[in-house]
């Protein structure tokens, strides 16, 4: 069976960074991502980590506490446009679009502020790094905020990147889908 | 670096396939899936190959005879909307959608016979199997093709397939894509 998107997402990533690289979660959540990208860089690797939201924050550190894995992972109760405020190379950055599961459902990423974000990271993407894309768009901004991120990947310039677009195209309900940014170079 | 569309179309047949399965290469032209297929389901297995131009024929025997691969391949001078007329249970079936390379241009596949070609060869597909169509559009009926076999795919029952659309999307020169339509069971 094809795997699920995020799936996807998760083995483009783990064939790409090396365990001691720095890498971001540019959309913390419930901490999924948070704690998969811990897991993967080892203990000499960091995870910085983005949400607006206590509430997210919280939670995360709670999951990250009792994995023993919080050492690894710098949080910030700030904008994912501040990626490129960090003096880091990424190897990986990663993005959900949408709101953040069980919370409220008025609170999305925006699509203006999502461009601003996904620029932020590129240009703290090292060669040969990825930032991958998960776009939920089951919301009343999700349209707008998908076709606004869409037509900013097809202007990226193929001499610096590789946009795939990973869609399962006969699923009802607006089922997300993965764009992935590989940075060319080694 | 992201593989391409035909490496990333061959990889989700080979997860698939069977040495002695029987497997169908929808569109010959120059005979490189043929061979990739006859390699594939091994000395036990068997290729159905179609094409409508001798040419097409012609080259491919002689390429198959050189590997000497040519016992394990049934070639057919026939349109692909016969695929169902055989009797078989087929693991993979593989289409390119354009024109023969390094042949007349002006013969392309068309929109309304490519359609029932699909349809013949998901009657004939076994559960689990799949069928990868790679479009090149770059020529002047390319884009009603294409978007004809997009509207088809979205129509699949989601009971019944899953349709991975697999593409490159910042891309110049109409790029060639992959659909990928695996149907479920075992």
């Amino acid at each position: 069976m094809f795997p699920n998107v995020l799936e996807v997402a998760r083995k483009l990533i783990r064939e790409r960074v090396q365990a001691g690289e720095t890498v971001v979660d540019a959309t913390m959540g419930n901490g999924n991502d948070t704690l998969f990208l811990a897991q993967l860089v080892q203990e000499e690797g960091k995870v910085i980590a983005f949400d607006i939201q206590p509430q997210a924050i919280e939670k995360t550190r709670e999951r990250l506490e009792r994995e023993g894995l919080a050492n690894r992972v710098e949080m910030k109760l700030a904008s994912h446009e501040e990626i490129d405020k960090l003096e880091i190379s990424a190897a990986a950055i990663m993005f959900n679009l949408g709101y953040l599961p069980g919370g409220d459902k008025e609170i999305t990423t925006q699509a203006s502020s999502t461009i601003q974000a996904i620029q932020s990271g590129l240009r703290v993407l090292r060669p040969g790094g990825i930032m991958t894309v998960m776009i939920y768009w089951g919301h009343p901004a999700g349209e707008t905020e998908k076709e606004a991120v869409e037509a900013f990947c097809h202007e990226l310039s193929q001499l610096d990147y590789l946009v795939l677009k990973y869609q399962y195209i006969n699923q009802q309900n607006q089922a997300p889908f993965l764009l992935a940014i590989e940075r060319r170079g080694q």
